[in-house]
């Protein structure tokens, strides 16, 4: 059975895409061949049907089956499943489906709802009644798609009366400064401590690191790059880290645009063998020809980059 | 078969709600007894699985199911069922299965997204191109909770390029200069009529009428104010329609309540014997004893007053 | 010098219109008639410089004359000044200002910005700093216009840990409950009461006093209805309160309409003397003709209903 | 006398911080030399009073003062002011004095409201109609700041209907398409021509300047960066702009944070001896020990780079 996450869990889960046919079926061929391509290029994990997971257009069997297929293949990687839902019980049959599966862990992003901290606090402290203490739960930090700010000071509250919310995918944007108050917290003693692995597609990835997070959990679609970055920082070479970073940094920030960026995201998985078709599900961003042209040419700068 | 919905419709399409078990399971019984009182209080039609009905938080069997028990049940009354989803494949399968039932039409809203418009208006033709045109739509314009104000000119360009786009669900809030522009575009000649319903649980319903509006679409727990309502103020009894109206305003108002108003509106429900339980799904709102209370000294005094 | 607000300070603050010459100049005249005509209807006070008085579409020196006017023709009636202002120099500048001419306390809502309660709990923090702690502060709680939801324990520590912060302009909607909760938090021993008005135009005052709400701090144009409602319920008869209440609600609700609605406001104010012009400051809502007799036939129906 | 901008104006147009003493003064000696700093990297032009300026915290006088300051040391450089307010009367009066004192336009963005687009083209001819026919104008476009996303369609109509409207500050975000769009619409004969200058702390430069923007509007620390990757593309360069441009992304896209942004960008631009302090008027950011020496981090590494 693959291992669960835990509190000091770190290094790349990788937000991995659902690839589908260009006529919208999930296309489970393509979906082996990612999770190979992400294994073959060393992330530590995998996280399935978060929101660049297009898991919101998805019906709860095909979601089953991307379980299903991603944590068959991944073969002991640790497979984290995003199971944010509007409804509980939709979030609880896939939580459950998924860990018998033997998933490590669930993600989930406050529900909608009004922005009061007090609301939110309580709805994750039902999620996880609902799911029990055995589930290791990931708490998704992402204002900017879910309008659901959050203080450092509610997240430090989850993590220490909830014993399953191990981890934090933060990406609050501005952020930085919650890396360092959440790690400042944990000098207090008795504070568990929280993994705090980055989003925002990597976009400040190497400043993170600086501040205390463990890693990365976002789909870029150089995984080597997050990893490389990640593993050269633990290895305390911090400012070889940056510099291998910063080569990435200009695709990066192009494929890291809201919305859009999912498209370039699949297109380049494509190019890169990956995938077979850039298509995301009806509605879904669609590249054009120029924006095809021009993530094209922001690939081909970057290898010439990397040949130097 | 059920007539469908056109361009003339008119009346109260009540807004069905759904009733759970207190376990959390959809109770069919009770959904049945549910129609039989809205049929019972004289609603036109019903509108099913909108976001009063909780459909987000369902699974689409679940949808299926509640759309199946409705059409038999209504036994000819025009149905329209509320099909917005995040995923454009799931929105055309539950349109297909509910016109295959004898839907009266479906229900749409903008899906989430930026708000500009340009993109609202080539989602409504996207749906409309996926769903064929023979397929009744109704454009749910309800930006306090969508968050995506649209404007009446962008409503009434896809009235009119889109056929089967036959009626606005208005529940713009302030909305009411809204149904006065809607209905001078009208007076040029060549503009297809667009019928119009209003929402926001009646709040204004008079004031709506007054301006050209057909009816409500909405749930209020009292649908036979509605009915009577908008009866009196078709049969040219304006003053004598609002008169009628004002004596529910009380309790109106408190069920209007975004959230929160779900709940009273199931207590209501229960407590009139349409339901046999005022549960929501979970993440749902629930009534303590204080609101409890608050709602049963409303309706006492709507008692009182109806009986004067 | 008038009184100051405290922690028990009760019954209705009205909100004053900022009357306008059709010109866009505030004209003084009116406002001077306008404090007569609220405190011949007896208000226990007044509040200026509110959302609804257009404050931020003034400069400094127009917000400090209508200080001025407003302090001045009260003669005595305590006077509340809304200070609320992208810029806490500006914040303090109008502060020290009223507080000389002798207002009776300060309103700010949160200033823009991420949601984060600690955000919000630090900006109180320093909004209090800078005022000393000689000035009282009412925390105006108004999601659905600042963007920014409070938990009610947020608000019960900024009431505690600052001993200036003695009251509350509750308008969280829904809100009901949170009332319930502030209250309810008060029979702890050792927690400070806070005085608790309530806004969005009156539109649950009955619910909002049997909940603990000790009056009213809102705008509408017959503040006798809300003076009598507050009155009937502290000499303890409830129900006439709620009976003398719901006479006015078809026209209350009416002008309870976001935006739109401080042109209806106006309106009736102009019509019932209280002030010269109905404009608003541009941008601001101008009623049409259709607006104008819709209004005005709400206004002619609350005669009959009076009168009957 | 300073030209005005026009349809074709192009180059940079520095977004200019407002410098202010640690007491919280405007700091005129420091925007003196800040204007120094600016023209001596030899930007085309330069924008004052934007967002970054924090106009929004300043009274009229010193937003007059600001105005005067920058215009006289300018020495022909024009110069656009941002004139947005909540307030027709004080934009317009803030306009007319930056008119008479030579400035090249204004700019405007949206009014807050309901982001529906018929009230945001409402809003732009009633404020170029106040303005009149020789103010040039200048539409901010920055949906994540001010709420209210617009379609290009609207920007279209706006540049035709309105002379006066000569210019987009384009920071939509995803934008590219947009550009893009404008562009096409170009081809059709008699569709005037629009000067776009992009935002987003020019974190798409390059990208956006192939679709065919005419420059840049915004307030990166490094003028010099962006004045010489206009320079190279404008003089066909391209893949050179780019080269160049991408040394300095790492510090851009740090610098390109909303909020805590600003704070970067003022010690930036003190530790290159631009202004004498880095304060940000309150409420604003204030940077902590670590994220000094963050940025300071990767102020050296720029420097290393630019070396190599």
């Amino acid at each position: 059975m693959a291992q669960r996450i835990g509190r000091d869990s770190g290094g790349v889960f990788i937000i991995a895409a659902t690839p589908f046919t260009d006529r919208g079926e999930i296309d489970h061929d393509s979906l082996r061949r990612l999770v190979d391509f992400y294994a073959g290029h060393g992330v530590t994990g995998l996280t399935i049907l978060g929101m660049m997971g297009e898991a919101n257009k998805m019906t709860p069997e095909e979601r089953r089956a991307v379980v299903d297929t991603v944590i068959d293949r991944a073969a002991g990687l640790p497979v984290i499943v995003g199971v944010s839902d509007a409804g509980m019980r939709n979030l609880t049959d896939l939580a459950g489906h998924a860990m018998d599966r033997g998933a490590a862990g669930v993600m989930v992003a406050p529900a909608a709802g009004p922005a009061r901290e007090d609301r939110i606090e309580g709805y994750f402290h039902a999620v996880a009644q609902a799911l029990g203490p055995d589930v290791p739960m990931v708490f998704q930090d992402f204002p900017l798609a879910t309008g659901l700010p959050v203080s450092a000071a509610l997240i430090r509250r989850l993590s220490s009366e909830l014993p399953q919310m191990m981890m934090l995918k933060h990406e609050d944007w501005p952020g930085l400064s919650k890396i360092t108050a959440l790690r400042a917290d944990e000098e207090t003693p008795g504070t568990p401590r929280l993994s705090i692995l980055v989003g925002n597609g990597g976009l400040y990835l190497p400043q993170e690191l600086q501040r205390g997070a463990d890693g990365a959990m976002t789909g870029f679609a150089y995984p080597e790059a997050l990893v490389q970055t990640v593993a050269l920082h633990r290895a305390g070479q911090v400012d070889a880290a940056e510099d291998f970073f910063d080569r990435y940094l200009p695709i990066l920030r192009h494929e890291q645009q809201p919305g859009f960026g999912l498209a370039v995201r699949k297109h380049v998985l494509m190019r890169r063998g990956a995938i077979a078709s850039a298509a995301t599900r009806a509605p879904g961003p669609r590249l054009s020809a120029t924006d095809i042209a021009e993530v094209e040419r922001l690939m081909a700068r970057l290898e010439t980059r990397l040949a130097a």
